[in-house]
């Protein structure tokens, strides 16, 4: 369609912001009270180049929470629904949150940044206040605040390389979901072996955010020599991958079993958190809906603008929350992925998926797709 | 700058959304997770039609937070700084909300619906979570929902004739802050005399998200003798109203007393509200900051992108955080709202704002300018 985003203080610039201008992004969406590059024009060559070679992109928008104290673990075990308790510095855990009704209202990376200091890179939602109430209302001895972090996401099969370049090889070393703290040209960095693909890659926190536009600048540079060029979460390679999107992939109420996260909740270790006996009662009555993959027909879509209706026999069976045209899927497919209704969760079960440009013959699918 | 508005499931569409775009809005932002028309491509004619005549414009981003159950008033008074007590069904109140600390984490107009529903309409700030977490962790029988209900705003000199003409006469008896049931063509609403301009008009709840268009074209028609046109909450009226906006006119940790909303709270009534303690102990010390205005030099400037400093003798002294040129204070002038620290916060102050273009000689004023 094509409108204009409104640029002014009320929402916040990323300190990559004018890297990404530079960079010639061309279209922003918001997340987390900030501006957030989602376009630089070139769908398919972004896609390529994140599964080929190197991608960069601005997440700042991945806002850390800080928890910080003598009850910072307290709390962190409380909001979380994964267990913390062995967790090491440096190592972080995707943790699915939910409310005290077991629905999921996150799924962060947190990260165990020192004894009683935790960082939770959240998801659009404001974690921040839902930390400050449980601290508020438990009385525990804990400073919810947000720090200066800012994430730059370097991904791809090229990725290593790069940060290689950039930061030397003892990186190569880290392992997945292990962070450690890095220096280059006197930016103070984080980094963690992350990411929002499945095609690895790194995590660079920025944490000073007046560096923004010149780390964006080192990575750049540092990439160069491996095609690296400026992304996005990327929309194709995330529905392949299977990858959850939290607040688009989820009805309000949604639980974790319900998006395909249950293998990362900890429902049978000897912890207490918020939402735990409602997750029990959910796990003993069954789904009721449940994010599956869909391959349907029809000529290639690019993206979809709204939520399109799943149906069976004319009947409302799901709704499909993503979709796109994949060049890898069986050589070449349209796959979305949807919240079906149980009993229509089953893979190879026969669907229509009522796109914008009308009804498609489609079939479920487990996930991932690749 | 112009940069394009990325349009997906992720941010929701509002019920008027298609009404706006025939409308011809050209620009969007993103509020409580949908997307927010804040333009038409004709600002002072926006401005203009507001101050003069009749403005329409959709403001399905001031969510409700529905509250219902027999501890729906409860919750409602344990969120709200500000005395609940004596409100009546249909009444509503503007209530500042504020966390443990007694930072400002809101500051909705909240609703008695009936006895055991209220309903509380936000600005940016995702309350539904904040209210599952008090709810959920003080063990209140309430459920805690979104409704479907999206405000449509009628603002101006002559919102109650189109109001009237859309609705009947009676509509014109209605008092500030009161609510009552409509329908119109069979469109269940709920309408309100209240609204973010100093203007004066209503707010037309729509609740049947199903028929956002037709409630829309109504609206333009029985506004059409007035010289109604569609708007948005606008940017040089508030300023020149002194209306605070949350999140963006004020800091992380600023209470009611420092954006100019300390009257709204009800330190000294006899009720307990989440934060009583910390702003009692707030009000003793004082301010650290306050919202004020600023009149300033210069060439008009039609918006700030970011946040400009606030100088004195080269130090800094507060933040900018939105300006204007208002065509009617001091018969044309630049003006804004600044959070100045104390003590440069007394009217009369001599300052430099740090504007985009270069440093403007300024003085704060008390709000409102008009």
């Amino acid at each position: 369609m094509g409108f204009e985003v409104s640029i002014g203080p009320r929402i916040r610039k990323s300190p990559f912001f004018d890297a990404t201008v530079a960079a010639g992004v061309v279209s922003f969406s918001a997340y987390n009270h900030m501006y957030f590059p989602v376009s630089y024009g070139d769908p398919m060559g972004e896609y390529w180049r994140l599964v080929n070679d190197v991608a960069m992109w601005d997440v700042s928008v991945q806002r850390q929470v800080q928890l910080r104290g003598p009850d910072a673990h307290a709390l962190a075990q409380a909001v979380c629904a994964r267990d913390l308790t062995e967790q090491q510095i440096g190592q972080g855990k995707y943790t699915p949150m939910v409310d005290h009704s077991g629905a999921i209202i996150n799924d962060p990376l947190t990260l165990r940044v020192a004894k009683e200091t935790w960082w939770i890179s959240i998801a659009d939602l404001d974690v921040l206040q839902w930390c400050r109430a449980i601290a508020g209302e438990r009385l525990l001895e804990v400073e919810v605040s947000e720090p200066d972090v800012s994430p730059l996401a370097v991904q791809g099969p090229k990725a290593e390389d790069t940060v290689a370049a950039l930061l030397g090889d003892l990186i190569r070393d880290l392992r997945f979901f292990r962070y450690t703290d890095a220096e280059v040209d006197g930016i103070p960095l984080k980094v963690g072996r992350a990411g929002w693909s499945k095609q690895g890659g790194f995590e660079l926190y920025l944490l000073d955010g007046s560096r923004g536009t010149d780390l964006w600048n080192l990575v750049a540079e540092a990439g160069a020599p491996f095609g690296i060029g400026p992304g996005a979460p990327n929309p194709i390679e995330r529905v392949e991958s299977g990858l959850y999107s939290f607040y688009g992939d989820n009805y309000d109420g949604s639980d974790p079993f319900e998006v395909g996260l249950g293998r990362f909740v900890d429902l049978d270790a000897d912890i207490d958190f918020i939402g735990k006996a409602a997750l029990l009662a959910r796990r003993a009555r069954g789904l009721r809906h449940e994010l599956v993959g869909i391959v349907f027909e029809g000529p290639p879509v690019s993206s979809n603008e709204d939520c399109w209706a799943v149906t069976r026999d004319g009947d409302r069976a799901g709704t499909v929350t993503v979709a796109c045209y994949s060049p890898r899927v069986d050589g070449g497919a349209n796959i979305a992925l949807a919240l079906m209704d149980v009993p229509h969760n089953d893979p190879g079960t026969a669907v229509v998926v009522e796109t914008a440009a009308g009804p498609a013959a489609g079939v479920t699918a487990t996930l991932p797709f690749l």
